[in-house]
């Protein structure tokens, strides 16, 4: 009698669905796994056919977006933008909150994985999430440092924060304060920290970095960026990597009585819609969330269709110039 | 013999998938189907094993979150908080945009009832979606109306609208307009314009209302705004019923080189965290975002054990007194 799938499941000891899996390569799977089926069918010499190998291969049309939070403007008008662009080319996406937790980011991808989506966006930033390993998924990230095999859109990070810091040194101020993401997280964000110490250093000027992490809430930032401000009275300005971070700083300034930008300036990061919109006077960097968008878009298509991809996608940033710096 | 799943799959000409659906009342079925399928049982003398009726029944403990758009910062702040507290329970979300669009929504939808979701929780505002009519799934809906047996969590929109507007005219002002969201959609926010028009009236004041989608681009709002303002130069204040309108209106306001609020007074709606931080001039009505999170979620519980619920939840609202009125 010819061998059947159940067979093969039987044999190794795993599920039909993770026979499947193996056949077509989908989901997390061990290496351990991937052995026993193949050892199993190869001892029972099971010939897969086509059905069982459409089965769990089909299209879904689904795509995953894993983030940090959907309540930071970036990330809720990128995942936007992505959402509407998916949509137009057939797809829907679900979409997990990672809040910079790497458990619940494994849980996430547990669950995405296990939802048969035919791809994945990540824009989170959590180190050492085994399941990207072993993944056979077309994942594309932004912002986030993964492994060789999974390409990386960003915006010129580099660029962005050099000329954040050269807008504030060129106002002819010399003490400026950087407040930046978390260091442990693997994101190429981090070069805007590395440009501003580098941009600082080549003016002689002493660089002030302070880590914050965006999971905190408002409230609690603002009393952070309160104490900061206390202990350094003299800072004549802060570059924030993130212009909610600028804007609560912002408004710590004028709460102090500080004048802006006479006696203190400010220069955010990221330039959303919604924040050129309600707060067009903070100066900023702007990243090109819709072109990001396309650039990711186009790059999945490309791993959809086992087309090669180049390794990092570095996009253009832009000087948005306001009146706090 | 004993009839199997399968038999009874295939004299009602449906799939094994379907007739689980239907004996376990999960995800989209048609009367038409759930008769065929009932018949067929009958007809066959099937009796569902119970391994049948929990395949399709077991917990899958994730929650469907169906908005109109995570880029505004309401909804942003509102999966937020569900998802957190959800995460906290054990629960992961699944979260789909609607973008005001009926048919993005039936989208959506059938892609939730097919993921076997445990329940949804829905803030989008199209009318006429049936697959809510006949889905199984234990429903929530925040802000919106949907049928007698979905139950409503919603804040004091009456009162919020009423205090907005109040507001304004006490700072003894006449000419007030007021911005909404579209008529159309099927959400008691309507009551914000009720409030707005019957607090006018019994003022001896005018009306004038002008609604305005929320999925439009920023940049094209503010033109449609600056048109309004145009037409009426007359006007002194403005009720907005979201503060990202509310603080595109006041950006506006400066713009044409009106004092704020000497000749201009801006109200907005919603009180998010962010807003409040950034904006804390703007003049608002605070939802109680975190309470709807948490009352939503108990109701969910309830519904999820078949406890039986209210049909309407209606939580207060708080005045944020700003400086723009």
């Amino acid at each position: 009698m010819k061998p059947k799938l159940e067979d093969v499941a039987k044999l190794a000891n795993v599920s039909k669905t993770t026979v499947s899996r193996v056949l077509n390569k989908r989901g997390y799977l061990s290496q351990e796994t991937i052995d026993k089926v193949n050892d199993a069918m190869k001892a029972l010499n099971y010939k897969p056919n086509s059905v069982a190998r459409q089965l769990y291969n089909k299209q879904t049309k689904i795509i995953g977006l894993l983030f940090p939070t959907v309540a930071n403007p970036f990330f809720g008008e990128l995942v936007e933008a992505l959402e509407i662009k998916l949509y137009k080319q057939g797809y829907k996406v679900i979409i997990g909150n990672s809040m910079n937790d790497p458990e619940k980011e494994r849980h996430y991808l547990d669950q995405l994985l296990s939802n048969q989506i035919d791809g994945m966006i990540v824009g989170t930033h959590n180190q050492n999430i085994e399941q990207y390993e072993h993944t056979q998924l077309p994942i594309v990230a932004i912002d986030r440092i993964m492994n060789e095999d999974i390409p990386i859109v960003e915006s010129d990070n580099y660029n962005g924060g050099k000329l954040a810091t050269e807008r504030l040194i060129e106002q002819g101020i010399t003490k400026i304060l950087h407040i930046h993401g978390p260091i442990d997280l693997e994101t190429p964000a981090h070069r805007r920290k590395t440009a501003y110490i580098e941009t600082m250093k080549s003016h002689k000027l002493v660089p002030i970095c302070y880590e914050v992490d965006f999971s905190l809430t408002e409230t609690n930032k603002k009393a952070y960026f309160k104490e900061i401000l206390s202990k350094y009275p003299e800072i004549e300005g802060v570059f924030a990597s993130n212009d909610v971070d600028a804007a609560i700083i912002l408004q710590l300034a004028y709460e102090m009585g500080k004048q802006v930008p006479k006696d203190f300036k400010v220069v955010g990061y990221d330039g959303t819609q919604i924040m050129r919109h309600i707060q067009p006077d903070l100066t900023t960097i702007i990243q090109p969330i819709d072109l990001m968008a396309d650039t990711a878009l186009d790059i999945l298509k490309k791993r959809l269709e086992n087309e090669p991809t180049e390794k990092e996608y570095v996009l253009p940033v832009e000087l948005w110039e306001g009146s706090t710096s």
